[in-house]
């Protein structure tokens, strides 16, 4: 029983020092800009959180879209606060922009436009950590199709350089909706 | 002692009766369409409210707009439920639908447009409550401009006639977007 004991002790000692230097090692890296830019996992519960604002993309993009933060986006955003605090996470819910034939016949002329089915990019999400995503402003981008498949690394490149053009307000286009 | 004692039970009675009396005449005339179809009141918290949908309406509103639902319509509207429960209450909040140039020198095209300010019919809302309202369906109607000042009567009116269009979604235009 001494014996393996004393083999457990060490090892567990030895477990936390190889997670220290891993999670130096990896914050190091993503400094350097050359470790994770990009989330693949789509936050929890966000279909529940609170609306930042609303938009409609014409064009390529062709949809319409809720832009919602969790609590701690929302509460920054009502504050006026920037930048925004670690864990703030905006996200916005892209639905194609369809013509309403039903309330069009209402109204009896052509001027509804609703939410259809999802986007090819329905979810999106920016990630507050300014450690981890150090390299990209701060934030981690994050993008899905309606099955939850995250959008190819090639295409989440373009996220970052136009964000830049919006780094005065933390590098967020959407404005708060009051 | 005795006196007031003999006073006071029958004035209690009475005030039970006078209450019981008025209720029926008050829940009689709203089934005649004679008493209030329309909600004077904003309902509190409603900006925390969870996203039902969103959409654009052209023309003469010009508008984009967010719908939102309290807990009991978000629920009802999950499940897919009709008719919406007592106590549900469907919110829209409509601001001016505007081109955002900010956006669209980043994008170098026209194609985004995004929430302005508040319109003239800035926030809307449906309460249900099918004694109170059961000339209009069930549902209480109410419209409010930025400063909370309901739109008036004459207005308001026009409501219920076109919702009972969709009656067989329980008068409710918007559909859940998931």
């Amino acid at each position: 029983m001494k014996r393996i004991a004393f083999v457990l002790v060490p090892a567990a000692i030895l477990g936390a020092l190889v997670l220290a230097f891993t999670t130096s090692v990896s914050r190091y890296a993503t400094a350097q800009g050359a470790a994770p830019t990009f989330v693949k996992k789509i936050p929890a519960g966000y279909r529940d959180w609170k609306v930042v604002s609303v938009a409609h993309e014409a064009g390529d993009l062709n949809d319409i879209r809720a832009v919602l933060g969790n609590n701690i986006a929302i509460k920054a955003y009502r504050e006026g606060k920037l930048p925004f605090p670690e864990g703030a996470i905006v996200g916005r819910i892209a639905w194609s922009y369809v013509s309403s034939e039903e309330n069009n016949k209402v109204f009896g002329r052509d001027q509804s436009f609703v939410a259809g089915p999802p986007t090819e990019t329905y979810l999106q999400f920016m990630v507050k950590d300014s450690k981890k995503y150090a390299a990209t402003g701060g934030w981690g981008y994050s993008s899905f199709d309606k099955d939850g498949k995250p959008t190819d690394e090639a295409a989440m490149k373009a996220c970052f350089p136009c964000h830049q053009a919006i780094k005065d307000r933390d590098f967020v286009f959407t404005k708060y909706a009051p």
